[in-house]
């Protein structure tokens, strides 16, 4: 049967989610986990990968398994096995034609950044720009442009070309005492996506650039590319939206 | 001269405040980057000791030096030699009569504590309390036995005796979506008191005990002692005041 999960974790001690030699990652951690709890070799499939450093408050996974437990008791036997930095938030049984990564609809992810003095007690979950004061209503502005569909080559990285039209559906920021959460929704991402566009975002709220500048490069698909990427620990997986 | 800090930290990889023999902890790391910058042997002193994976938003220092440079100046260059988890947020020459300790007249502890579902991305600064909910109108009420001026003995550490008679002027818990904070102001805490109050506190929150335990034990002035002591995570020195 196949079981569908919902997780979260701190990405601050990981390589990332998916599965490297030698290397702390999520998927490594989930996949010996459910070793131990089943003696079977599962490999689980996510909605995508996130990076090092990267969070996730939400994100989703299935594996295939002949273990049979009640659909909710995956939740606590996963997180007996689990270290403290992931935890198993849902699991159910789900039918064989869904699939964690061809079956979702949108994604959200949140980028947190403090502009406030620099907080050691945030340094791996708020990004601590430490460049001053950023213009709210002009970020917002830019964000505007984002917003539809449009290949997003600038954004990606280099061997990701004609793979990389992508829909926004929203792009809202907002800004309370002095950290600003950047909310991107949308049909998908590819790696370095969301990082390249708040970078970007970034130099215009500084203004550095203006929203020109990144005009151009999305209207360049790819020739021009966008040269800032936020730093990942202030990002976030925060949903994913199946039909 | 004799220099005064405020210093920030993220406990969680400190073995707390005071120095040991082949351990990290906030004050070798302060002095180690005192001296780099001075090449003098250099002893701070702190407005009070905290105990490994507690935090500090507002912790205060002095040393003494003949290091001559700007008041300002030491932010920026115990900065550039600390380690991201250590923060120095303000710097002054004071008087040589100011003492960190002793002119302290009262310190405010913050303790942090949430009955949501688990969150990793929290494990390292909020207390994720395990056993559901907690009644904050019957904490609100108990809370209201410590303040005042009582010999603390029953929530000190065994080897007190006799110097735990301490004034707490107010002491308030508020609640925002599942996260309890537990403000503590006093003319000073001995170890472990803050952990053992807020941990009778819970219990009592959770209706294991009642009021009249804890009031029972306070009483006893060390002769019954709380066995309950919250775990070091949630706590946070929030602020020293003098004068």
């Amino acid at each position: 049967m196949r079981i569908k999960c919902i997780v979260s974790y701190d990405g601050s001690l990981f390589y990332g989610w998916q599965k490297q030699p030698g290397l702390r990652t999520v998927q490594q951690e989930i996949e010996t986990a459910l070793t131990k709890i089943t003696k079977e070799n599962i490999s689980i499939h996510s909605s995508g990968r996130t990076d090092a450093k990267v969070h996730a408050s939400h994100q989703v996974f299935h594996f295939d398994t002949d273990f049979n437990i009640a659909q909710k008791q995956w939740i606590q036997a996963l997180n007996h096995f689990l270290p403290e930095d992931i935890y198993i938030k849902d699991s159910e049984i789900v039918s064989n034609d869904f699939h964690s990564r061809y079956s979702a609809k949108k994604k959200e992810y949140h980028y947190l950044l403090s502009v406030n003095q620099y907080n050691p007690l945030q340094r791996n979950y708020i990004y601590q720009y430490p460049y001053g004061s950023l213009d709210l209503e002009e970020m917002r502005k830019v964000a505007q442009i984002f917003i539809g569909k449009y290949d997003f080559a600038s954004f990606c990285v280099y061997d990701q070309y004609g793979l990389t039209t992508r829909t926004i559906y929203d792009f809202r920021i907002e800004e309370n005492n002095g950290i600003f959460t950047f909310i991107l929704i949308g049909d998908g991402f590819r790696r370095y996506m969301v990082r390249h566009i708040v970078g970007g975002v970034i130099q215009v709220g500084a203004h550095r650039k203006n929203i020109d500048f990144l005009k151009e490069l999305l209207d360049s698909k790819g020739k021009k590319k966008c040269l800032f990427k936020a730093e990942p620990q202030g990002l976030y997986l925060e949903h994913v939206y199946y039909k």
